[in-house]
C-alpha cells in the first residue's frame, strides 16, 4: 500500500462529464452533501449549454473516506445513471504511481525529480526508464530505481517488450522526459495507461523531428514546447498544456535549443502535476484544464 | 429602461459570500435548481476549509427571469439566512451603467469606448466628465454625452460637487480612466457607489505621484500597472488586477510612459469587464476575482 | 515635401549588409566619423563570424544632413565598395508614407490610426484603402482620406489595378491591416514597395484560412499573431514579429477571436514602427530585427 | 591557472564608460582594427547625446590574445586618456571564479550548480558556504566544495571572517542563493568583490522580510524576484534583473512562495550569468545590461 499524503487525508476528487442537462450541478453537490462531503473546491465547464458536453471536477473532505468510498461510490452510480454521465472518484491522499522514460537529456527528468523532491508532484516514482546511462547517477541519488533499457537499431519491439515487463501494473502513468524514441501503436495499446509526452515545439508548428532547427530556417521571434498526451499519430495528441519564450535573429539553432529546454521542463511539470491531481479531462482530441493557475 | 443584453437575456448572477460551512455549495445549488434555474458557470473559493470566509458566483439560466426575480430572492433570503451569507442577485442582461471621468490623456478613455463599441464591456456608459477639453470630440464622436467640470485651484469641492450632481443616481460605479486629481474621502462616502482607479505603478512599489520618473531613478527592469476600488487612502485600495511590461535602460522616463500606457489600458479594461460581470469580490482590502482568463 | 520630424532633424540610418569581414565595424565607424556624424546608436549582427552575413545599423548625428547627403553618400560607395556590401542611407526626420488596406475589422486599422496620432509612428499616412465602407467615418476623423474600393467577385484584377493606381508613387510601403483579400503575384511585383501583412495566427501553425476556428479544433493553449512581410507564397514571407496570449477550453472560436484582436493590434502595430524606423532587415526568408524592445 | 574556456578563447570583452563626446565609438573600434581584433558584438548606449554618460560593451577576437594583452592594454590606455573613460579588459575564456552563500533553501543553489554543469553559466565554483548543512550531499554531488558555516546568534562577526577568510583573493564575486543572513557593511568593505543578491519580491515593492506574506496581505496579483549587487542599505542597490509571475486570491502565502521560486531561480540564473559575460555596467545606483535576451 502506497504512502498516503496526509495532507490530503480524506479529500476524494469526483470527475464527472457525459451531455449537459439541466439539474446535474445541483444533483452532484446534493449527492457529496448526503454523503457527509465538504466541498473543497468545484469547477464545472460546459462546452453548450443548449445540448453541449458537461464537465464537473469537486474535491470533498470526507471524515473516514477510504471506508465509506464503496458506498459513495454505489451512490455516485444510482445518481449520475439517471443522466447518463461518466464518472471516476479518486482518493486524493494516494499518490498516482509514474514512470519516466528518458534518454540523455536530462532537462526534464531532473526538473520532475527536483519538484516531486519539493512535495510540488502528488505522486510515487517507482522507476526511471533510459535507453542510455549517462543519467543513471542522478536518479539514483533522488533515491529512485533506474533501469537501462537500450534502443537495439530499427526493431523497437524488443525494448518495448522490456519496458512494459517493467511498468506493467506497477505505473498509474508514464512520462516521456525527452524519450527519442518513437512509441509504437501496439505499445499505447498494451501499456493501458496515459502516456504524456513533451514534444520542443509550439505544436501544430513544427511536428515531428528537429523542430529547433526548422524554427530557426522559418525565422521565428518565438519557440515553445507542448506537453500532451501521446496517440497512435505523432504529435497529435490532446495538448495539456503549452508555451514559449521569445527568441531573435541573434540565436542558432543550438541557443534555441538550451532556451528551449527552461520552456519544456516547466510545460512538462505543469502537465504532470495537473494530470496527477485530476484536473485533466480528455474530450475527443481535446482537454479540458481545471487548472490551479491564473 | 435600459437596452437589455440580448445574448444574456434570462442569466442570472448569483453572488454570495460569509462564513464557510459543510452544505453551502449543495443548498445554493439546490436552491438555483428548485427555482428552474439551470447553472451555467460556478467558481467558489474558501479561504481556509476550517471556518474559513467563503466566496461562490453562480451563473444560471431561468426562463422569465426578470418576472421571477422577488420569488428567486425571497427564496434566497430564506435558504442563506440559515447560513449567515450575504447575497446579491443580478439579472445579467441588465448591463451596469459606468460613468468615466478623465483628464487629458486619452489611452484608457478610449479603449474603454473602443471596447464599448466592440461589445466587449457589458455596461452603458451615460457619461464621460473631463477637467479638460481635449477628449470631448472623439467622446462624441462614440455617441457618448461630455461634461467638461474643470479644476479650479486647491479648493475641489465645488468640481466634485458638480460631478457628484451629474452622476446622481445615473451610475452604479464609476471609472478613473488616468484622472488626475484626487477623490476627496467625502466624494466617495456621498456618491455610493464603486469607483475604480488605474494606477500608473506595479503596486505597492511608488505609491503615490510621478511613479515612471521614480521607476526610471529606481532602475527597475519591469514597469507596472494596477486597478483598484478607491478608498480613502490613496493607492492603498482592494487591487483587481495588475500587469507590468520590461523595460530596459535605455529607456528614459517618457519612453517609460509611453511603453506604460499599453500596460494601463489594458489593465484597466480587465478591471472594468471583470467588475461590470460581477466577477470581482471585495474582502477587506483584498479582492476575490472569478476570472475568465487563464 | 513632407512634414519633416523635427525631434530627429539631421538624424541619419545607415544600414550595411553583406560578406563579414575584420575591420567591417571600425571602417563604418571611421566613415562617420569623418563625415562629422556623431554615433547615436549602433547595433550590428554576424551570422557567421567565419564567413557568414554581416548586418549593421548606425543611427549617427551631422548637422546640416540634408545638404550633406549626397558627399555621405559618396563616401559610403567608396568605402564600401571595398567590402562588398550594400548600404542605404535614410534621413530620419523624414517620415515613410505608409498606405494601410483594410476590410470590416477594425482592430488593427484604429490601432495604428492612434498611435500614429500619439506620435509613436514615424510615418504619414496618405490613405486608407478599403474594400468595405464601415470604418470610413472613424478613419476620415483622424483627418485622413478614405478610398473605397470593393472587391468583385474572383476577378482581383480590376480591384488590384485601382489600387495601383492611388499607391503607385505616393507611398513607401503597404500594411495589410485585416484585409481579407488575397494580393496576387502580378500586385507584388508591380507595387514595387514593401508590403506587410498580419496573420491570426502563431505561424507556421495554420496557415491560411480560419486559424481560430482550427485553432479551437486542435485544442491548442496560447493563440498568435505574426506579422510579416508578403511574398508571393501565402503566410511564408519573413516574419517581423509575433506574440501569443493564454486561451483555455471554455473559449469557443468567437471568444478566440476577440481575444486574439488584441494580439493582433500589438504584434502589427511593433512590425510597423520598427520597419519604419529601418529596423528590419530582410535576409532570404528571415528578418534581423534591431529591437528597441527589451 | 584556471581551466580555460575553449569556446571563448581568443575573445575579449571590452567596457568603456565616461563623459560621452563625438568619435568614441570609432576611437574604440579602430583602436581594435589596428590590434587586429575582430568585433564579434558590440553594444553601446548613451544616456543623453548631449553632454550625458556613454557605455560601450565591445566582444572582439584577436589571434594569441593572451600574450598580446599587455600590448592592447597599452593602447587602450593611450586611446581612452583622450576621452576620460573609464575601461576594463577581459579575455572571455578565463572565466570568473564565483562563491554561493546559501542557507537552508534549495532551489537557487541547484539551479546555478545545474546551469553551470550544462555549461551555461561561464564560471568556475570554488566553493558553496552554508550556514547549514542540508545541502551539502547535494553540493558535493556537483564535484563542488562545500563549507559549513554556522550563525551563531546575534553577533555576525565571527561567521563573516570565517567567510572572509575562505573567500579572500579565491573569488571574484559572491552570489547570495537565498542566503538569510543580513550582510554587513563591514563586510562588503573587506571582500573587495561583487555581491549579487535575490530578492523574494519586485522591488521596490517588499523591501525587508517576509515579501510573500506581505504580498499576500496586500492581495497583489503578480509576485516577482528582484536580483541586485548589494550594497549597505538592504535591497535597496542596483537592480540587474526582475520577473513576475502571475498569482490569484486562491494562494495564501505559503503557495505564494512555492510559485515565487521558480521566478527566482530564473532571475538570479539570468542576473549571475550577466554579469559573468560582463553584461552588466553599473552607474550610480542603476545598472546598463547589455542582455543577450530579446
Amino acid at each position: 500500500m502506497p504512502a498516503r499524503n496526509e495532507s490530503l487525508r480524506d479529500h476524494a476528487c469526483l470527475i464527472v462529464h457525459g451531455p449537459d442537462r439541466p439539474g446535474i450541478v445541483a444533483a452532484v453537490t446534493a449527492l457529496i452533501t448526503r454523503n457527509q462531503g465538504n466541498i473543497v473546491q468545484l469547477d464545472q465547464y460546459s462546452d453548450d449549454a443548449d445540448g453541449g458536453a458537461f464537465f464537473q471536477r469537486v474535491v470533498f473532505h470526507r471524515a473516514d473516506l477510504a471506508a465509506s468510498m464503496p458506498e459513495i461510490e454505489a451512490d455516485i452510480q444510482a445518481t449520475l445513471a439517471d443522466f447518463g454521465m461518466e464518472w471516476t472518484l479518486t482518493d486524493q491522499s494516494v499518490p498516482k504511481r509514474m514512470a519516466i522514460l528518458a534518454s540523455t537529456s536530462d532537462h526534464c527528468l531532473l526538473e520532475l525529480l527536483w519538484r516531486h523532491r519539493r512535495g510540488e508532484l502528488p505522486v510515487t516514482i517507482p522507476m526511471v526508464i533510459s535507453n542510455h546511462t549517462n543519467t543513471a547517477e542522478d536518479v539514483r541519488s533522488f533515491g529512485i530505481p533506474f533501469f537501462h533499457v537500450p534502443s537495439q537499431g530499427t526493431d523497437k519491439s524488443a525494448a518495448e517488450a522490456k519496458i512494459l515487463e517493467l511498468v506493467k501494473d506497477n505505473v498509474d502513468f508514464i512520462v516521456l522526459a525527452r524519450y527519442m524514441q518513437i512509441i509504437s501503436e501496439d505499445f499505447l495499446e498494451t501499456v493501458g495507461v496515459p502516456v504524456i509526452n513533451i514534444h520542443h515545439s509550439f505544436l501544430p508548428a513544427f511536428v515531428g523531428a528537429a523542430p529547433y532547427r526548422r524554427a530557426k530556417e522559418r525565422g521565428v521571434k518565438l519557440i515553445g514546447a507542448t506537453s500532451h498526451y501521446v496517440t497512435k499519430d505523432l504529435d497529435e495528441g490532446p495538448i495539456i498544456e503549452q508555451d514559449v519564450a521569445r527568441v531573435n535573429h541573434a540565436m542558432d539553432a543550438a541557443a534555441l535549443q538550451a532556451h528551449g529546454a527552461y520552456v519544456e521542463r516547466a510545460v512538462l511539470s505543469r502537465a504532470v502535476q495537473w494530470h496527477a491531481e485530476d484536473r485533466v479531462i480528455r474530450h475527443g482530441n481535446q482537454t479540458i484544464v481545471f487548472s490551479d493557475r491564473p
